[in-house]
């Protein structure tokens, strides 16, 4: 068994810092890193992909809404001819950098708002697909199981990983339970140990009901702007791989 | 003897229209093409590349300061590393467009204010050549003749473009006058004419003292955001293919 | 009978020019400010105040989506309270200038894609009818007739001007016809001048399906915009006066 | 004998945190709010306001340079013109925004690269009091002593404090030290309180080299930024209570 454990970096920018990207980078397989849309900078872009260099992480290209402010986590309502732009804008960024870097991109994965809107939204999943097409049909896409986002990548014949979230909650239907609701971000290293775990070998989640519900997996996101996220990313990898479990990244495998 | 002739597109975004991109794409041999930082969007530079590709242009990147609305004119202290990054991120975010569009870049102007710094501050220069020879050492730097900017790119072994512009006055110097001096910028086509003329064969421009000047150019500037740029460039175009000059891109020549 | 005309103005930036606000300017008499949001900057505002202030016509702030890109026409998901922080904000912003040169604030206009969805969303209307009230309750509201932003200012006791488009076509339940329908904007100046007098003078507008459909406003809104906005505005005025129509700015009513 | 204790405060926006303003609070007597240019935001801007009121802290603008990416720490060079209307901008907003939590205005400081170009600056130092003076002219600029700045503001007829920095190194001609200097920074809380003390009740500094200058200050500024300046700042209103000296707000006095 086999997984890809994944972290947003690279989203800091100017004088603001944004997550323990030194502190995450060891324990993870693949980089998402932002482009100075929804977080970075051009700085902090190359800082981060020589960082995911030296620790041996794949690299992917981490595109958002061009919401700084908002951190791209509020919805834009923009055409979907738009958003293709603003993608392949930013992987070609994120791409370029990392080549001069010596490295190779890997994948993509759409960040806050424009990752949960792609996940039901068909006319803008395929936008983010057809960039990504036009740009290298041999990246892999990221998203979410089950999403119109990863059935666009399916359509359109490119690679896709499932990704999922041992340390939010689910809902019965498969979806992310709101932040709003109480307990749907987990901070126990245990439970989230104990999720991931059967996330990978039984392609299972408990969901907020109690219902144990299909969830076959990639890719394991680890979120980087909560506090000790450092620490929880290391005790995941060893309990991960504890059991007996391979992390790879995902192109790897 | 033969010519490119360049301008600056790509410049308009979101609801500012910025240029002449279409009447003057016809007419020159070399676009310069905003990377969204001082003008340009993402769709607008996906857009101008096709134009260009189109009118059969050789693509360049024009990487500008992060300054949307002093569109890029205004000079910023930032440290070379920075600017190293950022020209860096801006050759990247073109080079990826174009090549999507199946287009290689073939050069690389600085805009406004960072060109202008450029041409006199040498770690400037330097922090903008790093950032062309990190990325592909086969790029033309545009930038003005016997500047520090031009020196660097030689130091550096790439390739140069010595670049002139025939409706501007010029200093004793070899520095362009001031746009605040009266009978700095020069509308009159056949006056415009006659000094793009004398440039290319004499290798001279008349100084506003009166004085002939050495300049030796590989490239002529057209401004695009004057009034009738694109008929200018038109009867420029018609000017020095009529005295028998050759118009053809940095690139090829 | 008396009606108020006004002009969405200020909402050039930088190198940005938008709008004919001067040819406008002398034939409305109430122009909406941008605050620097979606358009503007704080030279343009301080200027465009000034221009008001000679030509006579009262001032209102005009305040949008913080997206400078898409000119505050994309819709944006925000927290009703955060929306009344940049609405209180911008108001601060265009009313402390206009006192600078000696103007007191008249009236409030939210701009593009926040006036639409607050017209139907009744808790952003909420969040900037506090935004107002907080500041200075006697300034007046623009909003269309019959919609939930109108509803929100005369529910915490307002003043309101319900305002009209001359050069929209109206869909039969009384919301304009989008921009997307052939049709739905409307250019010959006989046309507009002939449906402004129905409107002031029967209060009522042919919708798209031919009937006659109830439409009482205070204001009506001339695009600055569309080419040749100045000459349309001046001969919707003359139109309106040669009916014997007084025009005159919302508060003075 | 009586001293101003100020910080520059509410500069954190959107996703970005930045300094420590809960802790900073209730040691200080004057807050230099951010207006969202180099820093803030609307949202940032109210609750920070509302801050100051609760613990009885007077507010005053702190306007800076349009750079939220380089925090306005990067010098820009702006037309003097172009600067007067975004200090007087930012200068409304603030002031619009507390007198809506009730708060009247105190003073401005220039934040960054602002001040410190204007200290030496004489053109850009008379642009920014020529908006103080358009705005409101009992408003209190906060200034280093002895700068061009200050003499501005003399200039003009307003009134003026001069600031000095307990934790910051001077050079012998009363110019701060670089931040790049070792030793320009000073943390250790028993040696600010002895510099504070001094420049308090001797009205001088000691330099780098060693020789005591003249220093005569009336508000004293506590860094927000540093690790630990909440507790600084405690430690040296403390001190400087300790010795029986008066911490009051500037206008207060």
């Amino acid at each position: 068994m086999v997984i890809d454990l994944n972290a947003d970096v690279g989203e800091s920018h100017g004088a603001c810092a944004v997550g323990a990207d030194a502190s995450l980078m060891p324990s993870i397989t693949s980089a998402n890193i932002a482009a100075g849309f929804h977080g970075g900078d051009p700085s902090v872009l190359r800082k981060t992909v020589r960082l995911a260099k030296t620790c041996g992480v794949a690299v992917g290209a981490h595109p958002g809404y061009p919401d700084l402010k908002g951190f791209g986590r509020r919805e834009m309502r923009l055409p979907p001819g738009e958003v293709e732009d603003l993608v392949l804008y930013q992987i070609a960024a994120v791409a370029g950098v990392a080549r001069t870097e010596g490295v190779a991109l890997q994948h993509v994965k759409p960040h806050g708002a424009l990752y949960n809107t792609a996940a039901r939204d068909e006319a803008l999943a395929d936008a983010i697909v057809r960039a990504i097409v036009a740009f290298d049909r041999s990246l892999v896409l990221f998203a979410p199981p089950a999403s119109a986002l990863l059935k666009a990548g399916t359509a359109h014949g490119i690679r896709v990983a499932a990704e999922g979230f041992a340390d939010r909650a689910y809902q019965p239907d498969g979806s992310l339970a709101s932040r709003q609701h109480p307990g749907a971000v987990i901070t126990d290293a245990r439970t989230v140990i104990a999720r991931a775990l059967r996330m990978v070998k039984e392609r299972t989640v408990v969901a907020v009901d109690g219902a144990s519900i299909p969830l076959a997996i990639d890719t394991l996101c680890i979120h980087s702007d909560t506090p000790g996220a450092g620490e929880l990313a290391a005790a995941l990898r060893a309990g991960l791989e504890a059991a007996g479990i391979t992390i790879a990244a995902a192109l790897r495998r």
